[in-house]
Parts: C-alpha cells; sequence; structure tokens
C-alpha cells in the first residue's frame, strides 16, 4: 500500500533516507539453498559506486553492506535477508540552506504536499540512494537467476545525445559511462565536460537486455511481464519512458513491419522485444528506460519556499552531471527482480 | 499471482475468453453512496463499439452490461460490483482452421507454452475483448472521480503516421478515429484506406490527460504514480512504449530544458506531466502510449503450426486495421484505474 | 483490502447479496490442465443444500451453477474461472418490515455503522447465502487436491451439546446433520425438535479432518498453516472459536502431556493437529470451529431501529434452527482453499 | 507470499534469526506526523523482558532496539520505519550437539522438511525471539491508536490451570505473570516452581480487551475484524486455539443466551465480543488465546535424529517453564496491529 515493496513472490522491501542513520532491503521469499554471502552483493554495490567520472562527483569510500539474516553457513534458509548499509556521517548541514526551498524538478515540493513534513537532507527518502538497496537486492535476484543461466545486462545506448553505434557487451565495465562502445565513450566524456562547464545536466537511454529467459514468463492481462518491466523502470526515479522491442516505433510501423515471423528456428526478427501477449516467448528480451538530465544544476532556476514565495536557486558544488551511468546498475537490478519474481510466480502452476 | 486483479484498494477483476459463454469484472473497494445504474456502464461501452469507420469491422449489436451486485436502490454498498456481459453466440468454426496455427504478433505461441493448453477461438483470454470489462470497470471509477471532479480524457494522437495538429476535446467524439482535430481525422481516413487496401495495419499513439488531480497521489519508490500508469499502459494488448511528460525527450534535454521552474501562480512549465518523484503535483498529468499494428493482416506471413512445421498465414475478411479507436477508451480506463486507486490510498494515511 | 478475496497464489473472489440478482466467484491461479465441468461443482454445492432435516426449512430447487470462463473443452486453462448462481425472485416485502430493526445477533447494525447504507434484504452481503460462493471455490479446490491424493473432510462433532461418540466417516452423508455418528444424530434430531418448539435455536461444533498433506506446507511468522487456517475457518459468519490439536485443552496440559514424541515410524500421537511451528507435519490436520445459535429466533428480543428507538423482535415462520448442517461444507471448503493456496505457495520456492 | 509481513496498510515485515546476527522489523504505512522515538519501542520491548520469575530464566542485559529510518526531527514522515536488534554474541556450541535432533513440539523437524536446511541455533527463525521484533512494530502501532483513544491491553487469564477471579487491569505489571489478580498470581507462582521441580512445563490463557475501538471497522466476509484476530494470533507460535466473546461456549448457548440485545443505551450484554457479522460493534473487543507449554523439558522425550533413528532428549538446564508472560506482550502488539491496520483500512473508503 505504501509503496515501498516490489514483487510478489520474490518480495522486495527497500527503506532508508539519504542522510538517515542507514538504509536497506529485506528480500522475503529467496528460495532456500543458494550460495549467498555479503561478498556476492558487495560485487553490485561497488559497480554502481561513482567512476571517477566528469558525470559523477569524487566520493569516499564504497558502502559497505552487512547480511544480518537469511543465510546460514553461506546458504539463503527461506527466510527473509535482511541487508544494511550504514550511511557515513554526513554534515547535512548544507541542506539547512535549502530546508525551505523546493527544488525544480526534485520531489521536495511533492513530499510536503503529501506527507505535510519531509526529511529535507539529501532529498530523503526520495534521493537517488535509495537505489543502493534495489541494486543490493538485485544481486540475491542474480543468484537465483544464475541457476537458471538467465543473463540480465543493462548499458548506456545514449547519453547527451550521442549514441552507441556498436554492441560489445564486453567493454561495458571498462568505461565509466558504462556504454558498448568504447569510441561513443570518448564522445560523450567530451560532450558532458561541455555541459557541465555551463552549467547544466543531461540525460540519455538505457537499454536492458535479457538472455536465455525461456518462453512462458508473465501473467496474463494485468501483469504481463512487459507491464511488470514497465512499472520496474518507471519506479526509478529520473526515467521518463519505456519500450519494450521496437517500442515508441511501433506507431509507426504496418503490421507486417512490426509482426515477427516464426520459423521453424524460431522467430525470424525480434521486434516484439521478446514479450508476446504479455508473456515471454524465449527470444532475447530487450527493453529501454529514457532518463532526464539531473534536475540539480548550477544556472539559476526561478522557485518558490515554503509559503509560496519567489526565490531562485543555483547548485554550487561537485555534483552529477548525468544520473545515467548510476542508473544502469538500478535498471539491470529491477529487471531482474522481475524476471525472478515471474520465474517464481510460474513454478506455482507448473 | 495470476495477474487478472488490478489495484490495491480499488481492485478490479477481469475474467471471460472472447469466445466464452461471457466476460465480467469484479470492482472490490467502491466507496459505498455513490449512485450507480448498469447504464452508467453502458454509456462507455458504447462509446468502445465499433464507429462504422475503416479501421474496424461493422458488427452486429452493443454488448449489454449487467449489473449484478453490489448496489441497493441505485447506490452503491461498499460491497463487491459484478458486471457481466454475455458474449453472442458467435461461430467459432472459423478458428477451427487456425486451432493449431500460432499467428505471428498474437499470443497464440505464449499461452501455449505457458499453459500447455489455450482456448484459440477468437485469441481467447489474450483477446482484446477482455478489455471491454476493463471498460466496464472505468465507468465505476468514474463515479469515484466525478465526486473529485478529477477528469480524464483519453484521445488518438498519431495514426498512421499522421499526428494531430491541434487539441480541441470537443471534438474527439465526433469523428470515428477519437482524434482531437478533424483535419488530421480526415486525413488518417484516407491513410487507413490504402493501408486497408495494400492489405495491412497501422498503429499509433494514444494520449491521456488528467485535469483536476490533486497534489499528493502517488507512492514513495515502487509504486510512484507514473511507475503505476506505465504499467496500467504497458498491460494492454497492443501497446510497446510509455512517455510520461516529455517522455522519450527527455534523454535529449538538457537539465535546464527539462526542469518546470516553480512560481507562486505554480509551475511555469509541464516537462514533467504533472508528476515529480512519483507524485502528483497538482498540474495535468499528461501521458502517452504508442500502439502496434493490428498483427492479424492480409498480407501473407509466415509461421509455424503447434508442432513447428512451417506454413504461411493470410487473415481474410472483415478485420480491424488499427486498435487504435478501441484502445482509447480502454487506455482511459486504465488511468481512471490508477488515479482512483492512488486517491484511496492516499486517504488511508490522512 | 476490501475483504472479498481469499488466498494468495489460488485466489478467490466472492460477490454477491443474498436477495440481488446473482451470486458469484471467480477463482484466479488455477493451475491449467485440470479437468473441470460445472457438475463437479454442482456436486458439492447439492450437498450444502436443506436436508429436509428439522434443522433447516424446506426450500425450493437446488441453485443451479453456470460455469462461465477458465476451461476449454472440459479442462482448465489457466485463466480466471468464473462461477455463477443466479437467485431466484425471492418476494422481498417481507423484509420491508424489517427494514429499519437491527435483527440482535445479525451484522444489520455493524453494516450500517460501517458504511452508512445497507442492503436489508435477507441479510444482504452478511447472509449466509454467501458462503454457495465458497462452496463453490472449494469445489475447484478439491480438483487440485485430488491430484495430490489429498482428503479433506467436515463433520459435525457436536449439535445442541449433542457431541459424537464415534468417528464413522461413511456414515456422514447419510443423516441431516453430517454426524459421524448415526447414534448421535438421532439424539441431535430429539434435541433440535425440542429447542424448535421453544422458539430457540442451537449451536455446535464442526470438526474438519485434512488426510494425505504433505510435511512442508505453511510459511513462517504470519501465515502460518494453522494462522491461516484460523482465519479461514473464523471468516465465517457464526464461528466464535477455533482450535487446532488439542487445542483449548493445551492450556491446561503439561509440556510432556502435549509435545508429540517422534519415533522411525513418525509422530507417537498427533497432539499438535498435524502443524509444528506453523507448518504441516505429514500427520492428519485436524481442527475445529465452534459455531453459534443461528440468531433468528421466535422467543422475543428488546432491539433497536435505525433512529436507536427501542422495540422487540420475534421472527417467526420457517427458518433454521441451526447453521451446523450448512457450515460443515463451508468449513470444508475453506480448508480446502487454504490447502490448496499453501501446496501452490510452496511450489514456488522448491 | 513467504509469510513475512502482516497487514495491508500499516504493513510489518520483520526478519531475523535467534541467534543471527540481529532481528528487526519494517513498518510500511504509518501514518506522517506521529511524535516517535526510539525509547517509545524501548519501553514496550522491556517489559517483555524476564521477570525473575520461575517461569523464565534470568537474562542479561535488556534488548537496545535502534530507530533507523522513517522519522525526522522526532516525528513520523510517512516513509517506512525501520528497527533493528542487535543480537548478543552467544555462545551457539550448546547448540552444535541439537543440530541433528529434531526436538518435539518444536519446528525442528518441520523447516527440515520444507527448506532442507536450517538454522538450528535456538531455533533460528522460528524461535520466539522472533516475536521482540512483532512487539517493536506493535510500540508504533500504539502511537496510533493513542490518537484515537483505542486501549489495547494484554493479560495472563490462567496459567497452569489456575484461573485468575478478578480484573484488576491496574496490577497486571505488578506481578511476574501478568496477571490482572494478584492472589491467582501468588498461586501460580507456587504451581508453577512445583512444575519446574517435574522437569515439565505449563501452558495458559491469555486474554485481549480493546476499549474505544469504534464500530464499523472489519472488512465482510473473509477480511472480517475477527478472522484477522484470530489469524493474528494463531500465527504466535504457541498458541492452539483462539476464542471470540462467548468463543467456544457458543457451541453449547441457545440463541436466547448467545445473542445480544440491543438497547437505546448500546448493547445489553456483550457475548458477541465485540464483534458482528465480523464487524466491530463499538463495544469492547474481547478474545483468548490458548497457549501450549514449552514443549523443552526436562523430562526425556524420545524424538529421531536427522536420519530419523531414534534417540531421547532431556532438555537440561535454565530455561522458561511457561511461554505465558512473554506471549502475553505479543498478544497485546498482534492485536494493536490489526486494529491499526483495519483503521486505516476504513478510512480509504470514507
Amino acid at each position: 500500500m505504501a509503496g515501498n515493496t516490489f514483487g510478489q513472490v520474490f518480495k522486495v522491501t527497500t527503506w532508508g533516507e539519504s542522510h538517515g542513520k542507514a538504509l536497506g532491503v529485506i528480500i522475503d521469499g529467496c528460495p532456500p539453498n543458494l550460495p549467498l554471502e555479503a561478498d556476492d552483493v558487495q560485487l553490485d554495490l561497488d559497480r554502481r559506486k561513482p567512476k571517477g567520472s566528469p558525470t559523477s562527483t569524487p566520493r569516499r569510500e564504497p558502502d559497505r553492506v552487512e547480511l544480518l539474516s537469511g543465510t546460514f553457513q553461506g546458504m539463503t534458509t527461506g527466510t527473509p535477508i535482511s541487508l544494511l548499509i550504514h550511511n557515513k556521517d554526513v554534515d547535512s548541514r548544507t541542506y539547512e540552506k535549502m530546508k525551505d526551498i523546493f527544488r525544480p524538478g526534485h520531489g521536495d515540493f511533492t513530499y510536503q504536499k503529501k506527507y505535510g513534513i519531509r526529511d529535507y537532507r539529501g532529498g530523503g527518502r526520495a534521493s537517488g540512494r535509495e537505489t543502493a538497496a534495489r541494486v543490493a537486492a538485485g544481486a540475491i535476484a542474480r543468484k537465483v537467476l544464475d541457476k537458471e543461466d538467465i543473463l540480465v545486462k543493462a548499458y548506456t545506448l545514449e547519453l547527451a545525445g550521442i549514441r552507441v553505434k556498436q554492441l560489445d557487451l564486453d567493454v561495458i565495465d571498462k568505461n565509466p559511462f558504462l556504454v558498448p562502445d568504447m569510441d561513443a565513450a570518448n564522445h560523450m566524456q567530451k560532450r558532458i565536460k561541455e555541459i557541465k562547464k555551463s552549467g547544466d545536466s543531461a540525460g540519455g537511454i538505457v537499454e536492458v537486455l535479457v538472455q536465455g529467459c525461456p518462453a512462458g514468463l508473465g501473467e496474463p492481462v494485468f501483469d504481463k511481464l512487459d507491464a511488470d518491466l514497465a512499472k520496474a523502470l518507471m519506479s526509478i526515479g529520473a526515467v521518463k519512458a519505456v519500450e519494450i522491442g521496437v517500442g515508441l516505433e511501433a506507431a509507426r510501423l504496418l503490421g507486417s513491419e512490426c509482426n515477427d515471423e516464426i520459423t521453424p528456428q524460431g522467430f525470424a526478427t525480434n521486434r516484439s522485444g521478446g514479450i508476446l501477449a504479455g508473456i515471454s516467448n524465449g527470444d532475447d528480451i530487450v527493453l529501454r528506460a529514457a532518463v532526464k538530465p539531473i534536475p540539480s544544476i548550477e544556472k539559476e532556476q526561478r522557485t518558490v519556499d515554503i509559503n509560496m514565495k519567489p526565490t531562485t536557486l543555483s547548485v554550487k558544488g561537485r555534483h552529477d552531471i548525468s544520473a545515467i551511468p548510476r542508473i544502469v546498475p538500478v535498471c539491470e537490478a529491477m529487471v531482474r527482480l522481475v524476471i525472478v519474481d515471474h520465474l517464481l510466480r510460474q513454478r506455482a502452476i507448473e
């Protein structure tokens, strides 16, 4: 009801604010007898840490995750898995200045309207930092998928208007933007520097690829696999559009251009993005999320304070230029959660 | 779990196959003391009926809905509302020919893989006919929204490559494509005729506008208002992409171009589409769904039969060229369901 | 949320009022490929019909159930199963007299307080008639249990103070009270006649036995198998207590008298009622529900009208003396629903 | 699905094993703007700590609870509240001896059957220690109830066969058994000493009283208030029976003895226990739970090891003789959770 839980069988509940004592996640419904150590989760969290690139601020130590329950002698037991990350003692004084100001493009205004109270430090619950808990949960989901040889891979398809020209999954982790194209990565680096200099920020597109997903996952009518995937990606703060397969382009194609013919060897094309009538067809699942630019910019913007009096805001200092590199692992985690959940749901009726 | 229920407080469960005896919907969680007659629902269903346009087949009588429970003396009582529509006795023999063939772009293949059995007559549960039950539920949701002066309006934004040039909500119901632009409607009519002649089909884009939605609806993290809206629209069979506000375009804008500045009079622009950090901000909510062309076409397509032996398929006879006009009321219904559900959810914590 | 749905995987939603047009049930999450005809359900409904015994009123024709969706060529397809029972045209005028009176022991007062409106005809949604829908759902559950050789059997253990002295499951359906002891049945018959003559009504105890349930069903902490069974039985209108195994007696036993020792051949005793730490242990599951007397009695009772003005009520005419015989199949159905739901839940993590 | 979450609006998820690093609870759906400090929760946890009585073992320091999220400047914010209790470094070596033995009356056997793996140290997830998390959640629920002037009070009604003779709520916290009758408490103390000496253990009955609950809480059919209360209490490990109002006795009463007549001043009696047709009637809610004796006893019992080979077990050392005093606050917490959840559910439809 209050929206902090995702999934029906593989149930993930995140908690915690950006500048609170800690944040974490409970995974309830993980099958027993899977090998699991805190380090398995740490691996995914580390990937999320800043890459020393111009998109993101140089930050201190990586987050250390604690595994507090749900395993015994290195194996899952079927009971809830609790993961916790302590927040460093952060100086929240810088936020005091902004406590009465609604930052454009952020949730300050809407949280205040909804609850009549908000933890204004670092965005509180609406902070991108919450997604660390999702990435941690995604690491547990990976354990389930590994056993089934299902691979979920996310990468940057476009950043600041520059789109990749090739898809080399091997280079994704070799550049700060998680781009499958080193040339594109270099162009992005330059473009990002220019945007930073102009006091502005940039958006982009993340693509997620699922390989090895069996046919038959997804539930009719409302819990279609693509419906749940769309919700999963749209639940990430900065995402403004989600596409499956040919996506938006489907609106402009003819039927004969959009259908995937079927041959004894399988589908001749994959315009559907691996999902037909809401159910996986055994082909690769391909989907994309459009990410808006980070709203905190140096350029001065008009806004109002908590009493609706006009003021202006210019966010100075070191901050991210694009959420893209941080969002890639989050998209990957969310898609994993959906696939695992539907995998387990399917077992119940078999 | 099995995916035929939508919503958490205003809970909608649809049932029924295209060529079964009947189809229907249960609405559980509707507030009591709202005036409700079967005719209120019939009104919405009639809007969904074919318009005698070249996009759709001339069909018989409109569906008659029966209101079987949940009201007393013309008022809702707070108990489950059951709505039922009997299927006409349809000659299913034409489907016998196709019972062993997987139609490209349809759910035949995936349903068979998922369940090992399927009602192949008219698409069974995967038929667009199921959406009649959603439209019926949407009519009940309208009753709740009316009381709060919230208006949800859907219309065709683009069809077969032709986009509207103006937004005149008054003319939507005056043309067969539910387009807010009579000129565009005329162009669409011509283009659709050509496509029909060529034995092909066309897609398009539906836009949904919510006026009067109060700030504060939507739940943090996973059940963001936009996440639930994305799921709602993506759960409609033919939808391949969903956008909120500037949507996909957000990926190419700078932060200064994408943020909505705030003034004492409200938001200066509405690029966000009325939702910030997953919570409504009081502005109009604007979202779009990209709809793929109808997969049943006269042009011959390669496919396989149930034994994976190659064959071809050409769908002859009268059939729709585009799902768009039928999907517009479904999009409207689904958005209503989301808004009502979040409206009631918000009350629980106030 | 609104409470008309039971189960998480095998999801049952009932709808309908006592004197509305119809009542029914949707079963969502039934596995595919089970043989199912309307007659399978009718069988269970017929068992629920009055037995011409002094506990219940002679009533007309048995209810006829319609199977509207979810099967194809006599097999379940995995899509929602919709079952519907039309209400006969009942003369509701007799209820007009009582429309402003709150009957003691009934839900009139509380429904009015909760909703500010109520269908007062025959108890509306609170009528025992609603349980016909549960029995219908229980018939579908039986199909799943049959495949696993799990047998659920309910019977009257006590009625009007007379307790059975032997447990002969074969005679249950050979007497009007569904008692596994013909002698006890005869005594009950006499006692019930006396109570009827005195213008009063009687309660009793129903016992439910589950044979063949595998070890391992039930979920830790909140969804323990016994917790869900307790809820299932307590959700039946007239039930005021639920016991598992030794039940209430457990409070007065010593640990050495209450534990079941374990031997290589299995548990030496079954005081636990087949459930340990909320999980089935492979032994028979045994539970009991205490049923209060029917509140509608001829003896005059004090009550108030809708304006809280004092009045009296004496319910004349033919009516049931005890709910027991009607409740036995409902208890059986509810226990089946719980067992099937946990059976399918367990599969998801295996 | 995996059963570690309770409630629909006020959603409580517990996690943690007896001898793991920590245990805790997430409360999602708590209304904002309630004053809340860790000390509010500590108060309830302290009440649960051993009382130096012969029923329970002398134990070290009380548990210290940490409040990790969901509040800001001492007020709830509407976001998930995370509470954590670190487990002391306990010497688990004593459990090594029992790791291959199924203790009679415990969950060892069923957890092993269900998951094929179990944390055998101190009962793992099935340990009574898990209920500390429930008591912590109950403290948050108290904050909501306080605002509505609803009081939930649990106490021991019977222990080791000795039943209270008077109901003096003021003395409950003045004796180690949480009994509302000092005389009875003294008798219990003696009886418990004798049972301890004999190497055995004792059960009892807990009663819960809810004062000030408004009429109208509870949902028709499956989520009746009494059904949810029954589940809540039966979900506590040692509970074997639950009664509402007259409870089991209802089976033996006549209708005229069981009904509560209604007068302009309210209900003349309260045999219903404050709930009619599953909805609160404004009267006190009264319910009882029968608690079995603690299964770990010094008396030798037959059992088997993990290979089903016969062995015997005698649990030596300091351990509790009855779970009753520890279970009283847990019953109180669980009833609070149910009342708060239904209170918030009711708001959604008003």
